[in-house]
């Protein structure tokens, strides 16, 4: 279980992106003694990050590993990497890859960290990672109850590496399992991948839960029905329930929609409260990966999912996407899923 | 869905037990216009209940309907009950239920909010029921995620009502739903049970892990494992794996570890703070029904599972159970749970 010793062979790791997670995924893998490179969008981040160990803009008061070295050159960054993580948000991360993918060798493994699906083209990240860096390339995928601070903080954390080699998925959860941070291995790629999509949308549907003022009874009835979603939606896509069941199903909405810190709970909230879309944004820095997943799923929803009345199946996915199109305020939208009748195999639909 | 309207037919409902609960649920009947008697243990509860509409102990800024009755004398109360509740707590029902039982006919249908094990016999609620009161009478089961004092104050709050005879369940369901308190029906009475008993001791881990000051992360983790638990359990039961996904499992397991007011919680945060047993018992006046479920849960997988080194299977209820035993502290138990491997089907073992 515990492996808090450094690798027996030489590992370079490579976090793409210097957003929260990044940030946290770079720590736990200078913390245990891998030379790890952050690849950073500007050389102000990167200065910052190398004389004074923190971030200019996210978790400022974080002091990162001395071992972690910034720097801005994707080439510098990529070209002898073992490892490479990608914590791009998804939006951003097609135009990301098609910019740095000349840098990166031809079997490098790519570790994901990001979730959600992309609006253009309604793929995951699997799908965005093999389209632009091959598809031969051993891809593997993190997700779990993790927020980003805790994770730097050092307290206790377990999470699950995906993958279909499921060899990869043990070397990478060895490499960064310590013992704070535990990784158990999976190869439910789909499972994994549709639990950090939908966990986002039900957080959004939790937060406007409480900025409306329901209860706790409401939002844990709310929540359970998401988990209900995320599993039916996982089934159409082959995905395992006892994946949905898991630490990256319901154990990530757990956290998220009930955490103190998840930014989309926080802009649900918001918008239950009576701000308009504009306003959460404008005055926001960080990314609410949910609001545009909400809009890509139920597109592919849409497009891939058979029978009539898909609302019906589907009502915490439609009614959040409704509302932030502008189609129906939060309270006409919560009121409208909470009237709806429980559609779970076991519960008569009344 | 929706069932306003009183009911077509006479109805009296009775709810035995003037706790949280059955004054929740005396209070639901009564807002649908169901003549509502409410039994107490003493004259002075009734008087109190009657003239000013209030608990003289519990939830006494609670204002409850006036249509609801309150007496102390269980031949008044109970002889003439269509429906009976049964809100008395599980360690208490046995006594409880043979000190009434010659007043209560003999097909009148049994509904009860009570959860957890009786730690003398290894019994749910239904094998006290009908060891109490008949094996032949019509029982149903109410659970869910369910705060007494929202469903009080009218906030919206879904249940589910199971039993083997799915009529009882709906015609229940029928009476009791209204716009905010909506009830959905079940046949599996063992997978309602099974989480409603599992879930309080998930809380008082969950507790004991915010006590220690471990963070959402953790906390999420545990709480995911606690709900593999109750799974796992209830597969060993014949329970439903979507029950334990639905409302009464993992629903009310997210109530109950993440709403601000449960007693279990509450009752393992203080433990976690290094409080002893006696000090929380000396000084609460509500019952943690998680306590002694805890002990008695244990006890019955060791005499109805198959297999041996049952506590890696269960980790979490033999891990409580040690810490409330005073085998281990919180501190000991909860390190210990998290070092241990997750075994759920898709993680692989490490």
């Amino acid at each position: 279980m515990k492996a808090s010793s450094p690798p027996p062979y030489p590992v370079r790791i490579t976090v793409m992106g210097g957003g929260n997670f990044g940030l946290a995924l770079a720590t736990v893998a200078a913390r245990k003694g891998i030379p790890t490179t952050l690849l950073v969008r500007s050389d102000d981040i990167a200065q910052s990050i190398n004389t004074n160990h923190t971030h200019p803009r996210y978790m400022k008061d974080i002091v990162l590993p001395a071992r972690i070295r910034a720097t801005s050159d994707p080439e510098k960054a990529l070209s002898d990497a073992t490892y490479i993580v990608h914590a791009v948000p998804v939006q951003y991360s097609r135009a990301f890859l098609d910019s740095v993918k000349e840098f990166i060798a031809p079997n490098t493994p790519v570790l994901s960290g990001s979730k959600g699906i992309e609006t253009s083209s309604l793929g995951f990240m699997a799908d965005i990672l093999k389209e632009s860096l091959g598809r031969d390339r051993p891809y593997a995928f993190l997700s779990g109850p993790s927020f980003a601070r805790e994770i730097c903080e050092g307290v206790a954390t377990a999470v699950v590496v995906a993958s279909e080699d499921l060899m990869l998925a043990r070397d990478l959860a060895d490499l960064l399992s310590d013992d704070n941070f535990r990784c158990f291995t999976s190869r439910d790629v789909m499972g994994v991948e549709i639990g950090g999509a939908v966990k986002n949308v039900i957080a959004l549907a939790a937060g406007m839960c409480e900025g409306l003022g329901l209860g706790t009874n409401a939002m844990s009835g709310l929540v359970t029905r998401g988990c209900g979603e995320m599993r039916r939606l996982g089934l159409t896509f082959g995905a395992r329930p006892s994946t949905i069941a898991g630490l990256s199903g319901v154990g990530d909405t757990f956290g998220t929609c009930f955490g103190p810190l998840s930014r989309n709970r926080k802009f649900g909230y918001r918008l239950g409260k009576g701000e308009t879309m504009e306003e959460i944004k404008a005055s926001s820095t960080e990314v609410a990966e949910g609001v545009d997943t909400a809009i890509a799923l139920v597109n592919l929803i849409k497009t891939e999912c058979k029978g009539y009345r898909l609302d019906l199946k589907f009502p915490i996915l439609f009614g959040v996407a409704a509302i932030l199109e502008g189609n129906l305020t939060p309270r006409e939208g919560l009121i409208g899923i909470m009237n709806m009748p429980f559609q779970m195999e076991n519960f008569d639909e009344r």
